[in-house]
């Protein structure tokens, strides 16, 4: 994702996740960070107009539009070892985690710098006493959310194979990449002209 | 820390903050993960009897004992850029970031390895909305948190320069290695057999 580029994550059939990280392209030590964004924008729930900020204090990722307003970006990715430890699969499938490690190893992400993702339409709702749920996603079909890079970015993305994340269903995703708002009335200005 | 050795972090004054970061000792690659600790313990709020868990789903600490029973695991530790953003500091202090990149470079840990810390003693409270506040710890003089190794580990520990996070006065924290229990009680044994 070039910046200004804009990402639309859209759940096709609705209660579906899709766990996103970040990288700054070409320097993969700046990554997406739960704890600096939730510093920054004082909430652990993010929305239409917030800011997605890196390890590196930078903004990566701004929220343009969500249709759904419940996001997830609290928990891990699902992986093998949380499939064993909190489903006790005998043969776990490598959940988002494996995706994500198996799409970004070619681009230099080792599988230990993945950090936690921002879950697109996970419900993870957290009691007074600080204890969390995973309930099924409020997303219908064809809700979305859009995401504008700020700099030139790696991204990672993956339809989530927990089954408690997912209502019990596992479904597709769908993106689409958008082109930089501004750019686009740039150039349709110049045609006009 | 060597396995089953104990970490007792000490708030010798009360409303101090004390961010820890723990990496498998001789395999900086394993860390200790919120987002993995979130989902396995089921809860954002860990206190006595609790695993903090590593990005490779093994159990790294197990708090043993603790006095004060709020702590936080959300938010990165503060940094000369989160001075200069919220605080709007001109000559910004490097605050806990700084002092864990500085302590933990001769262990070969980079600064963009450090993740989310667990902040003895801050307070953070997170509204039904997903608002999260920083408020005076509740800890008073003396009391404490007792961490025990699962494995042995390489521990990052500083007292927090933030100046809202700790009732605004920066006050020393103490620590203390304790012997593993086991080892103790099997040493005691021998020593009266």
């Amino acid at each position: 994702l070039s910046a200004g580029q804009r990402l639309r994550v859209t759940d096709p059939e609705g209660e579906q996740v899709a766990d996103l990280v970040a990288f700054a392209r070409g320097d993969s030590g700046e990554w997406l960070s739960s704890g600096r964004t939730f510093d920054y924008q004082s909430s652990i729930r993010l929305t239409t107009g917030d800011r997605l900020w890196s390890n590196r204090s930078r903004v990566l990722l701004v929220i343009e539009d969500d249709t759904v307003g419940l996001h997830d970006f609290l928990l891990a990715p699902c992986s093998a070892e949380m499939f064993r430890l909190l489903y006790g699969h005998d043969r776990p499938a490598r959940g988002c985690f494996g995706n994500l490690a198996a799409a970004l190893a070619p681009h230099g992400i080792a599988p230990d710098a993945i950090p936690t993702a921002f879950n697109c339409f996970m419900n993870v709702p957290v009691g007074p006493d600080g204890k969390v749920e995973v309930l099924p996603p409020i997303s219908r079909a064809g809700d979305h959310i859009l995401f504008r890079a700020e700099t030139d970015l790696l991204i990672g993305l993956t339809a989530c194979s927990a089954p408690n994340s997912n209502n019990g269903r596992l479904k597709p995703v769908a993106w689409e990449v958008l082109p930089a708002r501004d750019t686009a009335a740039a150039g349709a200005e110049a045609a006009s002209a």
